[in-house]
């Protein structure tokens, strides 16, 4: 147990605002924006922005977390032990897709706006693009603490035996919606004990990520070896999310993920999006557009069908859409849309009354 | 909390000498033995004898079990509090695979013996044949409690429509070993508490299976809503399991169940099983049959070298093996064999400390 108190300490000490258990907002592409990070963070979490369209945005992103940040007094209660100001990290973290980011441009907004953590994911060249992305960003922003996000026990073994070791390292189990990994992605049931287990002694902390929406999932993760926990899904039915009406509409109406939920390649083609490293493939909630796949419709009249669609606004989602709707498979535990703050209240809530009825 | 301590309540008084947490060995086929029953049971835990080769076999391991209970004074002290000593049940539970096996045979082994719980698994006919096994064998042995397992939401809301409602709920995970749900598994940390949810209100306890092998898991499970925790896995590296030790020691040296295990139906036709239901298909340690069968080697070659390496005995499990390795995705979790009492009182012991840990 030293060496999870030592791990709990040291965290409280890079994150003296957040509360336990330790929730986190996860860096959705665009979908988390400035304003749910911020609301994640204000309410005793850490939020993240996920990355942008391109890397430029996530200056704009950043900019805008900023202006928030300083409107709330969140900047300086929450790093309050730093005397000058000046040093003070903002109190929340940006995600980058190392494949698709550019590293140059990401170095310099972390540099000029010194977000406290960094979490890097899907990388192009594996632990080498890790160890590049790691060491730049570090330069550019020693207060901004290095997350790594991983699908596989491979990944750990290999993370643990770099020069440039992560603070936290992310554990994404099958469960997760968006990009996982493909082929080999495993429950966090076995797959974090295990990956606890081969980084046993490294000091590192270990976050859960996938199918967690409550606090049954947090006090789950909690237990099986997690020092906080992930959710992408449930704050994707944030007011807050920067995410289209129908979109949200379906992440709130869906449920039984195993049936109403897949991995496929076919909603990125269908929106253009090509070149995502072959390990990766992202969860969505099945609609016409797969369905159609699976019948046997050419990608052509898929693709005609999608954009069409598109012009349907929040009606290209739902079961008669098309339309992408990366989620994970805790879909079915989301009945509502709540603003961040109360989902991350409900969320700690909800797990301390689980611990508390273990113990009985 | 009232409907969780109301079912930890009539639990107890079901099986007064389980302890808490309240741990189970999966009735796995033929592997599960009346040994290993009898001393996980032996041990304040509940076992469970597996289908036989053919269900005339589960008369002689129920007599089997019968005889080691009365030699260990097991049965009077689990059911003391039942006066007349033929009424009491056998601390010990029986599993049935529907599709395969004979209901009548079933409902005469279970009247001749009364075990405490029957298993029931599989059917070739979906609830109704839930139904019919429920209803026969409660007639045959009314202090026989019916355990179903199912894997998936829509089972779970079918079983609570029916008349014959279960005593007991079995969740089984993507993460299980041998047969599971073929093509709409999902993971425990959502599959688990969309299910208490489906289910709320009916006062049935859920136990959670697939994935758990150490006091993590089960802390894990009781966190996302299980009354209990099975395993399976975990006891086929136990001495009493009724296994060869080629299989027994691939299961402690294999780990990283994404890439070393997979689900197919390859090694089931390999021994000649045919007939299960299409909705399952049973998860394997990968070895040279399947390596091979994906390189496009013909079935019928496949055969031959898989029976040729049966009669390499222990050698025919392990990497360069070729027998049905059937396990769960918590094999980098298992790394020695231990007599059952062993791993029933360490998993406690370690489901303790981990809920400790998560109330300080």
């Amino acid at each position: 147990m030293s060496q999870t108190l030592h791990i709990a300490k040291n965290l409280a000490s890079r994150y003296p605002w957040v509360a336990k258990p330790f929730l986190v907002s996860a860096p959705m592409r665009v979908m988390s924006g400035p304003a749910l990070a911020v609301a994640v963070s204000g309410a005793g979490g850490l939020g993240f922005i996920g990355p942008g369209l391109k890397t430029q945005d996530t200056l704009a992103d950043l900019q805008e977390a900023s202006s928030l940040i300083s409107k709330s007094n969140l900047l300086s209660t929450a790093f309050s032990t730093i005397s000058d100001s000046a040093d003070r990290p903002l109190p929340i973290g940006i995600g980058f897709q190392l494949w698709n980011d550019d590293v140059e441009v990401a170095a310099k907004a972390v540099k000029e706006f010194k977000p406290c953590a960094a979490w890097l994911f899907a990388p192009r060249d594996g632990q080498k693009d890790l160890d590049s992305w790691s060491l730049e960003i570090r330069t550019a922003s020693p207060q901004t603490q290095i997350w790594i996000q991983i699908g596989t026990l491979a990944e750990a073994r290999e993370l643990i035996r770099s020069s440039e070791l992560p603070d936290v390292i992310v554990v994404q189990g099958a469960e997760a919606g968006g990009h996982g990994r493909a082929r080999d992605s495993l429950g966090l049931m076995s797959l974090l004990p295990e990956v606890a287990d081969a980084i046993e002694g490294t000091q590192i902390p270990l976050f859960a990520a996938g199918g967690i929406a409550d606090g049954r999932g947090v006090a789950a993760a909690l237990s099986l070896g997690a020092s906080g926990a992930v959710m992408g899904t449930r704050f994707l039915a944030a007011s807050e999310a920067r995410i289209s009406r129908g979109y949200q509409r379906e992440v709130v109406r869906a449920d039984d993920a195993a049936v109403s939920t897949v991995r496929t390649l076919l909603y990125n083609h269908l929106r253009g999006t090509f070149g995502w490293p072959e390990e990766y493939s992202p969860r969505t909630i099945i609609n016409k557009s797969y369905l159609e796949q699976q019948e046997g419709v050419s990608f052509e009249e898929l693709k005609k069908r999608h954009d069409e669609s598109q012009k349907a606004g929040d009606h290209g989602w739902g079961p008669e859409g098309r339309l992408a709707t990366y989620a994970g498979t805790s879909i079915g535990l989301i009945h509502e849309v709540k603003d961040a703050a109360t989902i991350v209240r409900d969320v700690r809530e909800g797990t301390a009354k689980r611990i508390a009825a273990l113990g009985d």
